[in-house]
């Protein structure tokens, strides 16, 4: 009974795993994310005179590449980076057919109003084409193919700013150029970096007062433990501490921008110290199926900001030209605010739920939601209170969600034609829960959001179900994010007036 | 030019997204490190008389498994663990088919000695189903078709064991529980861990001595910062630390193992010091193609030691129960080294390379490799200096590769019928590197091991090359591989004859 296989056979599996590398370099770009998501029909080359590009070719491949770098969408400054630099060549691409508008990165000759939407879509998907390559240049088959599908030529590279090709080029391009040193560190190359760069990467020696394994500073943030993978655990550090020098569109520096001190979430105001504990065991302890799907459809912002964008843009009949204004609006005001709120974020450096919960009850038991598909349990050691949401890699003060809902909503409210109604509604089926699927919800919900204001309030409020943050770090987070929304709509305008 | 799309839509829209996540729950297992590798073809419920199911139908299977958990399977300890309960399972599943062999955890009735492979392959086969489904309870329809390829019912849960699927599934299910709470903290229940449990967790409290932002204490392991996504980094923490209090197979306690203090690595030893950090130094800045490739090699435990053993009994005739006796052998040597070298490593917490190079010639600028593609630079500042290998995450001294290499070098030696010889093979063709894919090596390469002396000592001195070592770790990890692979062969020895 001996075992018939070669030594060449052996050869050629080993020679074969050598190869892989290569495979893994092509492999092709899928996002299971947007598996089950019926997308939009694609613009072709048969109605680029009557469809909309932005919405239905550059939104789901961008969106595809937004979750290879974060997989569920909710690494706020690099994704909200990445939106803003797209719907910037939009706005920059299409500015020349605008009546007034000029660009942000470019001031290009105008050109006559266009009949239909033809001479917007192909400017901006060649726009969209250079931003995309520029951000994700290992995805380039990606971006080509992109434009192959409405019949655009991925290799014209005119920038004969004459024509839609080459004003899509020229103020992608533009853009581009325009944001790659803008102190984000997209190069890696910040703070003398000369080798080894690392795409994003803090350049700014932020360094957390405690560790993972000790609150030596209960008032101060502390890094979480991650699971990686089953086994393999790791730290977080503060992601993209450098967005706080990074350069604003509307504004001149963050330092205008500040939030009052989360007083109690001192430890020297201990009884409020603990009072603000306590409540955080109160809301997991009381925690409601629809508490639980708000905060998971606020936890992903492409798919609560991002369509409920598209919705109103659509129920309201937004022409395409309006929509990219909205869009670029909308994405440029929430990454403003980032960079004020992520400013404050260092400067209060703020103890999150996780860590006050264990240190004032140590291995105490308390009552509290007990993990995927416990409910409520009365026995949970304080020790290992875990918050619904996974929380974010960033101290807790201010409230960066509730920041970009806000300066969401309240662009919206200046914008749109119907102001602060929204009549948006989010099924969310029986079971549908990311955190606790086949569970959670236990019957469908339909979460419903009249207008811009309770969408931005329950938004605010879903962060303090999630567990993820006390509750002033909300109207903390939506003060900024209002203001800066206004600073926003006020550049906007001055663009759009050509100036 | 209004856009033509319905609220309806916009509803399916959300409504996908929020199904999205059952979808991500039942996705198909695949394995991109598979992709290229020509696997032998699998048996099928026709050559069950004559193949090997264990090489052919569960390494595949479990190794896709195995990625999925650990992308490069270079987690060592997790990795080892699971090798060694499935190879443990076949072990126990076919000793009652053995003239004298008991099982680890199972003493069956002796059967009559089988004509061909038939018994043992449907008996390995239903152990390997019984301790994959239970290690990854997730991929149960991978190990339910995994038995139906080869005509077997995945759905006999007979413990008959005077039948081979009762023996399958009842030596499985005593390996399984006989390791649920060896230490490893599989279950997450360890330290009195009531919710949240997390597989694998460390419930020792290992604390690093250094922060990942400052070496205070330049002799100690500090945590690498790692890039987790592009604008994403996470900060490592030493894996399984626990594994040192875990049960061996081979022997009572990891005390009796011990290695000499790294007097090198002592910054008290300042002159010493340097001269290790300037040896790394040197040894960066002339890196052959050979020293990357034979590096990379052995990083990947699966395509070094794992293919090399299957190699090894192809070419020198094993029959199916002897290569299970090796297989199991070897995995079991390499798991009981794991245990006493991390006892080591948390004793010694001894600084890895990068830390201390940066430490000594802090902005300096040093010749070294200076990253993918770039060769020997003369300006790289010393804070920069990376290795060309990632540092894995625990302490630098022992060696672990070492000492695997050396325990699985040891027992081949041992238990193969041409002892050292081993005349193995590995292309490395041009451009195939996983590090410098397209560039190293410049020319195909073909590495050759004559013996398992060669292959064990090109493993130690591979760690070095790679930048992740200094040189003393070498010995140190391969003296106690060595020793514990004696060990194991005597437990072998004692099982096999029955005691």
């Amino acid at each position: 009974m001996l075992i018939n296989k070669t030594y060449k056979r052996a050869l050629r599996s080993v020679l074969g795993v050598l190869l892989v590398s290569v495979s893994w370099q092509t492999q092709a770009l899928t996002c299971p994310q947007l598996t089950n998501v019926p997308l939009p029909p694609k613009c072709s080359s048969m109605d680029l005179e009557s469809c909309n590009a932005a919405v239905q070719n550059i939104i789901p491949a961008a969106a595809c590449a937004i979750f290879e770098v974060s997989p569920a969408a909710n690494d706020a400054t690099l994704v909200l980076r990445f939106t803003t630099l797209i719907t910037n060549s939009w706005y920059d691409a299409t500015a020349p057919f605008h009546p007034t508008a000029k660009g942000v990165y470019s001031d290009i000759a105008r050109l006559p109003e266009p009949e239909d939407n033809r001479e917007l879509n192909v400017a901006l998907s060649y726009a969209s084409h250079k931003v995309l390559s520029g951000l994700f240049p290992h995805l380039t088959p990606e971006w080509d193919s992109m434009l192959a599908e409405m019949g655009l030529d991925p290799h014209d590279l005119s920038e004969d700013t004459t024509t839609p090709i080459g004003i899509g080029n020229y103020a992608g391009r533009k853009v581009l150029e325009g944001r790659a040193n803008d102190g984000m560190n997209q190069l890696g190359n910040e703070g003398g970096q000369l080798y080894h760069r690392l795409p994003y990467a803090d350049y700014t020696d932020f360094k957390p007062a405690n560790t993972a394994y000790k609150l030596r500073f209960p008032s101060k943030w502390q890094p979480a433990i991650l699971m990686e993978r089953p086994g393999v655990y790791r730290v977080q550090q503060f992601v993209t501490p450098q967005i706080a020098l990074t350069r604003p569109y509307s504004y001149e520096s963050p330092d205008e921008f500040t939030s009052p001190v989360p007083l109690k979430s001192k430890i020297w105001n201990y009884p409020s110290y603990v009072a603000q504990v306590n409540d955080v065991l109160n809301t997991s302890a009381n925690l409601t199926d629809e508490q639980k799907m708000k905060a998971e459809l606020f936890d992903m912002k492409i798919f609560s900001l991002g369509f409920a964008a598209v919705f109103a843009s659509e129920s309201q009949g937004l022409s395409l030209m309006d929509f990219i204004h909205y869009d670029f609006l909308t994405n440029m005001a929430a990454f403003d605010t980032a960079i004020a709120i992520w400013k404050e974020k260092r400067r209060h450096n703020s103890v999150r739920p996780f860590s006050a919960v264990r240190f004032i009850y140590k291995d105490e038991p308390v009552t509290a939601w007990g993990g995927v598909g416990k409910g409520t349990v009365n026995d949970l050691p304080a020790s290992q209170w875990t918050s619904y949401l996974p929380v974010a890699d960033h101290p807790e003060y201010p409230s960066a969600s509730a920041s970009f809902c806000a300066a969401h909503a309240e662009t919206s409210r200046l914008f749109l034609p119907e102001g602060d109604v929204l009549g948006y509604t989010v099924p969310a089926l029986a079971g549908s829960s990311q955190i606790e699927p086949g569970i959670t919800p236990q019957n469908d919900l339909y979460l419903y959001f009249p207008t811009w204001t309770s969408f931005e309030e329950d938004c605010g409020n879903s962060r303090v179900w999630g567990g993820v943050h006390f509750e002033p770090s909300v109207p903390a987070g939506q003060a900024i994010g209002r203001e800066i929304a206004n600073r926003a709509y006020q550049f906007y305008l001055s663009k759009v007036a050509g100036q």
